[in-house]
């Protein structure tokens, strides 16, 4: 399995605050969290898998036509840049998606062009910073990415983000959040789009230690290996075939 | 359209902290609660709607087969005599949802034996009385239950209900609550089972005033109208039938 | 209820095989199909239902502000022009769909940009113009807008929609269609996206007349009562507000 | 993995013309047909894989407690003998799904007491004996179950199962059936019940050599290796707890 981790990478340079937090950037702490799960509750060791990592200012952002191809799961973090992104990468992106490519999209990135695009809808929600306590409940434990998970989970500070989060709904639905100003948000949701597999996890903003949680990475590693398709397929063609009658013999 | 409503009426006439806030049994405060705002916001008034009770001491618990035939969309409030419901009248109930009738299951009804065998499940919950403040917040704005219910809606002190809650996925989600000690709960849920509509709403324990709240009226009137159909039908029939090639013609 | 149809309405124009079929055009084919269930059926007489069509030509295609602010539910019916469907009319139709606005889309639709941006898939599909027969078969009784539909209803000849169809999993499927050749299509599907309620239906290919079928009318006319909502809502808003904490009361 | 195949075992012990199909049995028919593609495509060899089977005259069926505890997935083919298998075993089945066995439903086990209970609906569908040729359709290529599925995958005659299949709405549903006759059937469904994983596969008529196609044991083995989890939880508890504020601690 191949995971490539994309960071805008901006507040980690720009905002000490931040690079208390992450100094060597969100992606690679994300690399540091992903690897101890896929490899004990996964059995992923390193000749299996391999972590790279891709970032708003290299070229093509970073995820050339190569990287994209041999990329099984992308997980995706973006926030004051969304629109420095270009368009031609994101439809490298989703023609990966459609494909099988597996896609986590993580917190803010819930107004990345990518994310919007294989919504369809705004994605805007309500968010206040003012450090309350999150408890991630867990509302499907048959779910492969709840595996694990403590019921509940809690971050001890955390932005909040509540409802209404327009989305389409869930078409599995495996968190709940519940933050104490009041406010819930469904917090980890599953979409299939295409051949591919999304899954979008709100915890994870910058000022906020979240991913140097070990059961973080427990999510994170399960949601990759649910997201994971050994192989991409032929079976969404660019455009709507013309067929004979019989033509599958 | 005809409602009947049907309540156990047990803690009403033997607890005293029951009886001040539901003099007359819940059944008739649920009565009074649905009847303005089918009138006002669905536009049913005396002469198109009749609202009526049946208890758990009545013959056949109120439940003949003449009133099951006559109800549109039947209310379910039990608690501490779930045992006592004969098999032979959830069965007449459940034959009546199979073929269209709407069902509203509210508050610890989740244990009831209609619910469970419609459910499959267990239909455990964690569950707490202790005055927790519930803020019940819409996740479905397009769903027609939610329509006029404000974001979020409140209870002032309300008995916790928490997940994990084993019912299955519901098929349509429409109210998550947040309580003050943390909890969520998936507290307005839609199903469809057979030809019939079916929405657990949790809300409702007997020690607080919960359906005496308009916003409460609401939302049950809103569902009342949505399991609401107008006709019975023979699609599901009472066994699998053999049929010839071009049956249809 | 006001109901808006949208027609490219070119083939109507250009094509003697669609004129013998729709001479006044499929738009007002359509107008005329959906006037009698909706009146029989959901009892909306002249004084509470306005039906006005528009096409490609006109000034906006005929979709402007104001026909969009007091359109209840558009119809969308386009095939060869998609392109000429100027963005910024799609960004309005979008933007009241979010609202809560009904959007029906027909047949070839589903490759028009409105669907596809609302999918957020490619909405490709198999397809061959051979006079298969169509058989509708109703896989969710207990939704309205299968009420009154014949098990199956038949389409003596059309063309061959196929699967795969590559839209998200619909929030609700409702019917899933058989062709003599051998292939299935999931033809009504069900999609609730920001505050509206999206119908998908496949038949009405522009050279059968699909749209004098009454059972056809019937469909449409739940569909377009299904996605009726009285009022529009802000709780889509155009961003992501930050709150203050107890920000509802 | 251990997996467990029940079946009936009574056709092929009195009808000469299923005999002549499944000559050891369609539980024997069903381990061969599962060991390959496991090995092949889940590369689950001999050292970390075992299936056994259990029938009808065995002792409790076959399904002692000891047996239900070691099982990760339990496959299910019965018929005509549905009303003899044990309440009691149908509760210690339905007690392991709730707590995370997987459970394969095979064809006519869709009247089976197992199902039906989980199911909480009639679970009646139309059927027909003539030879139909079946083409089953894939609908979710996204999904692990129908990975490596021909699309079409072609029964050359099949026992005819049609729609309306009275089950609730599968929370994924796979595979559509096209019958030659002109029906279809929701062929292919998954459900989560509890902490289980339910799928629900309609092929495998007695009379017919489905279960000694290849392509069909690569969709049990896939559905194998969907449903299973590594262990059993807790989550679901044999009731509903009353808890105290942060019982979490």
């Amino acid at each position: 399995m191949h995971i490539t981790i994309w960071n805008e990478y901006i507040h980690e340079q720009n905002n000490p605050a931040v690079v208390a937090v992450y100094p060597r950037g969100i992606h690679q702490a994300l690399a540091k969290l992903l690897a101890e799960p896929l490899e004990k509750h996964h059995g992923l060791k390193a000749e299996g898998l391999t972590i790279t990592t891709a970032t708003l200012e290299e070229a093509d952002h970073g995820l050339t036509d190569e990287v994209i191809k041999k990329t099984d799961v992308l997980l995706w973090w973006g926030h004051q840049a969304h629109d420095r992104v270009e368009e031609r990468i994101v439809d490298r992106v989703h023609r990966a998606v459609m494909q099988g490519m597996g896609l986590i999209v993580l917190h803010s990135g819930h107004l990345s062009k990518i994310f919007t695009r294989l919504m369809g809808t705004t994605c805007n929600l309500r968010w206040r910073e003012a450090d309350d306590r999150e408890l991630i409940w867990t509302v499907h434990p048959a779910h492969p990415i709840s595996r694990g998970v403590p019921q509940p989970l809690e971050l001890a500070a955390h932005e909040m983000y509540g409802e209404f989060f327009d989305i389409p709904v869930p078409d599995e639905l495996i968190f709940v959040s519940a933050f104490s100003g009041g406010e819930i948000f469904r917090s980890g949701c599953c979409f299939f789009r295409g051949k591919g597999r999304i899954f979008y996890f709100s915890p994870g903003h910058e000022t906020y230690p979240v991913y140097h949680q070990p059961a973080i990475g427990r999510i994170l590693a399960n949601a990759a290996c649910w997201a994971y398709q050994p192989e991409r397929s032929g079976i969404i063609t660019g455009h709507s075939p013309n067929v004979e009658k019989d033509w599958w013999r």
